[in-house]
């Protein structure tokens, strides 16, 4: 499976295209920028689901679903918001097909089914959402809301890469409205700290949390927090992005309530998502030449059994052993594939499971039966060794721990390494093309800067750290002063 | 909350509607045919979602994700099945919106970018599935495929009710393709053996599972299996489908295998959906004038406590004594709120879960602490009892079970009551008209005498039932021989 499998310093890129197809995670479909998401890779993301929406609850919120369109008088409501999102829109103008007069195989579009105003399918939800709030609430007594919806949106993308940035996308997004402005910022902070949470707990994926520049800004927040990650090629990835959206929707939709003493305010809000982008980052984390790996926490299939055999009698005997170990992991809550398909040799099996990122392959053969022992490979470290079967499933059950761990410490390590500090803008260019990674440098708060600097060399302002402290000094570019060191990168 | 409630008598089309708002289950929304899911609704369809989800799990099949939109090409590929859909559906012809000239703050549809090939809106996902499993399937060895998809598709539905008939929906849709006929057609029966398994074990309503005749059969379907649900006001819902596809897509799309002797074969295919459409035949299954009444395996809360209390110590020693209960009641997988508000007083309370078909509610006061006891009240027969408090967990759940079978029993036995058989045309009328109901008769077996049947009376053949005796006789409308009965109603 792995040969013909292009290595990451050959072709990053073209690395990541391979591990998606090559793994079953996703493929292109026959509509431009939209992907099938293939059922090991749709596995990983019901993982996410699963973790994600548990900590939601717990938090707090209950989920609803609304409206995939939104008429266009609502989407344009919120001016900032549509002009954000307007050029990449795909808008719904009829509903009906009919046949076609000039070929009776044919479907045309009838145009006399135009719709009076046109339905765009929602890129985000907070127009068809707050035009929904407006209805919920009059008083204090009707806050907080605190909902979440699991949906598909589309954004009319002109480059796309699987699950990194597709016209088409799954995710969530939470719709949070209050009443006062601390509760929402509070609310936007807390939905950050579980994000960060899920990256660093479940994806094995360090991230810092930080403050948006204006031009990054989601449109029409007040202020976007968010989690950027760092990727194997030195490249950043906003993996999550919590909006304090202030009263700007509010007051789009004239959603107001009457608080304690009866007087009338508009409504403060909060959005925050992540994606089944989420899996690129996850991709691009930890796996290898060898193809994906996959943190403990979020495989499909943690472990996988693979017996080595000739003739029915020798596999009878190892399955016996093989089934009771799985059904002791599967007792702990680990998820066992015990593979006895005779169609395909153990090398042929191996081979897919390590590019596949099966954490742990479990090897039994007829010598382990007299022995009383199995092979246990890691797919983090490749490394093997022979265990006595006695006490096998906490044996497993650490060593997933371990995986889990030593996966996370790894990807620690890798961003110390590729975190550089620099004061001048001749550096920061030297460093940006020979190392990439995350660079911490002064910037003198402009857009107009940024700009620049981007310009010349496509790095930008991933945030503004906020569990650092932050020390005043120079912009590197500008010679102005700063308030403390921003993360540049290239993104993705 | 129960006043300015309409009874079902009164008008049940209203009683229907009004529980679907007053239990805040969902709403009409700002687009025209689709609603807002509000969070209660949406905890009945995640309950609903996790059961049927491991149902077809425990049967071999994996979820996937395909695309929202539907080329227009690959939409006419399957003519019956584009023929079917073609009057419904929501068309994507642009891709970009831009500022209105003559209004700055307005956006038009940007003429610019128009889509060289139409998007079709997804109304079901076999075009663009076996599109793509055209790439998935070269030899036997790559059937079955067992694929599920969760997803929201949109039918343009000019005459829409609540769950009932939405332009927007959320269902999920399996697509599985096989090596031979016989397969597929074992497939779509187990399929509708779920169904059947799930409305009946779980909805707690009893169905009739059927074969559709032709003009009711699904557009590209060979045969399509149906669950059918006799409803308060003796309509009947279509509650499920199962369709045995024979080769008609794979034929569409060009999919083609190898079997084991080498020769190539068209492949062949089911797919089967449920929707948020159960959530209308839950409610009109066994809510009462009263409001709604949920069956406990599905109702989000399964037990509501309410403390009855004076000033703080009284609350705080009730308090203690319901947190125990809760977490006793936990620890069994029972889901259970306390309601211990202050802003809202006991009575209101037990209404509100009353209306909103909490199955079991439980009041504690001060006295119930001094003798050692609760008052249970039941909503499916609104009865209340005073139990003594030991042992309550395990009376709280055997009474859970109780209710469940009790609403099973009762639907069960309105159906008995609402079934009938006729022989003669007039009779037939007369039963329709004056008591509705599921009427079993003989009818010729042609889409004409249906259709007369159909534009005089309004009553459709919602199935030829699949696990009754077929004995031969006349046509109740045309005299004509008949090969057993099938059943007639007027439906949603």
């Amino acid at each position: 499976m792995a040969k013909d499998f292009t290595s990451r310093k050959e072709n990053y890129s073209q690395w990541y295209n391979e591990i998606v197809s090559k793994a079953d995670l996703a493929e292109h479909s026959a509509v431009r920028g939209c992907m099938v998401i293939k059922p090991y890779g749709y596995a990983i993301w019901e993982k996410m689901q699963a973790q994600l929406d548990k900590m939601f609850k717990e938090t707090g919120h209950v989920n609803a679903y609304f409206p995939l369109f939104v008429p266009k008088s609502l989407f344009e409501a919120e001016e900032k918001n549509a002009e954000g999102f307007a050029k990449e829109c795909a808008v719904v103008t009829h509903y009906r097909l009919k046949t076609d007069p000039n070929d009776k195989t044919k479907l045309i579009v009838d145009p006399e089914a135009k719709l009076e105003e046109e339905l765009i399918v929602r890129p985000t939800s907070e127009a068809v959402i707050w035009n929904t709030y407006k209805g919920w609430i009059q008083s204090y007594r009707d806050l907080p809301i605190l909902v979440n919806q699991w949906a598909n949106v589309v954004r009319w993308e002109m480059r796309t890469r699987l699950f990194l940035r597709t016209a088409e996308f799954l995710w969530q997004e939470g719709h949070t409205a209050h009443a006062t402005k601390e509760e929402a910022l509070i609310e936007s902070k807390t939905m950050l700290d579980v994000y960060s949470e899920f990256a660093e707990k479940f994806m094995a994926m360090p991230v810092v949390k930080g403050i948006k520049t204006e031009s990054e800004r989601f449109a029409g927040a007040e202020e976007t927090f968010c989690i950027e990650a760092l990727m194997q090629d030195g490249k950043a990835l906003q993996a999550g992005t919590s909006h304090f959206l202030g009263q700007n929707f509010a007051k789009a939709f004239d959603v107001k309530f009457a608080n304690k003493e009866g007087k009338l305010d508009y409504v403060w809000a909060t959005s925050w998502g992540v994606s089944t982008r989420l899996i690129g980052g996850l991709i691009m984390t930890h796996s290898d030449d060898n193809g994906l790996v996959l943190p403990p926490n979020l495989a499909p299939i943690q472990v996988a059994i693979v017996p080595i055999y000739k003739g029915v009698d020798q596999l009878a005997a190892i399955s016996e052993t093989a089934l009771t170990i799985k059904n002791n992991l599967e007792a702990k809550g680990i998820s066992v594939k015990f593979d006895n398909r005779d169609t395909h040799k153990p090398g042929w099996k191996f081979a897919e499971y390590e590019f596949k990122g099966i954490p742990i392959r479990i090897a039994i053969g007829p010598r382990d039966l007299e022995n009383g022992t199995v092979e246990v490979a890691r797919r983090d470290t490749l490394e093997k060794e022979v265990l006595q079967i006695q006490d096998i499933e906490n044996k497993i059950e650490n060593l997933l721990k371990n995986i889990q761990d030593n996966l996370y410490q790894k990807s620690i390590d890798f961003r110390s390494e590729n975190t550089h500090h620099v004061d001048a803008y001749e550096e920061f260019k030297e460093v940006l093309e020979s190392k990439g990674g995350f660079i911490y440098a002064h910037w003198d708060g402009t857009v107009e800067t940024e700009e620049k600097i981007k310009q010349e060399t496509k790095a930008t302002i991933r945030c503004i750290p906020l569990d650092e402290k932050q020390v005043e000094g120079k912009c590197m570019y500008t010679g102005n002063p700063s308030k403390g060191k921003v993360i540049f990168a290239k993104a993705y």
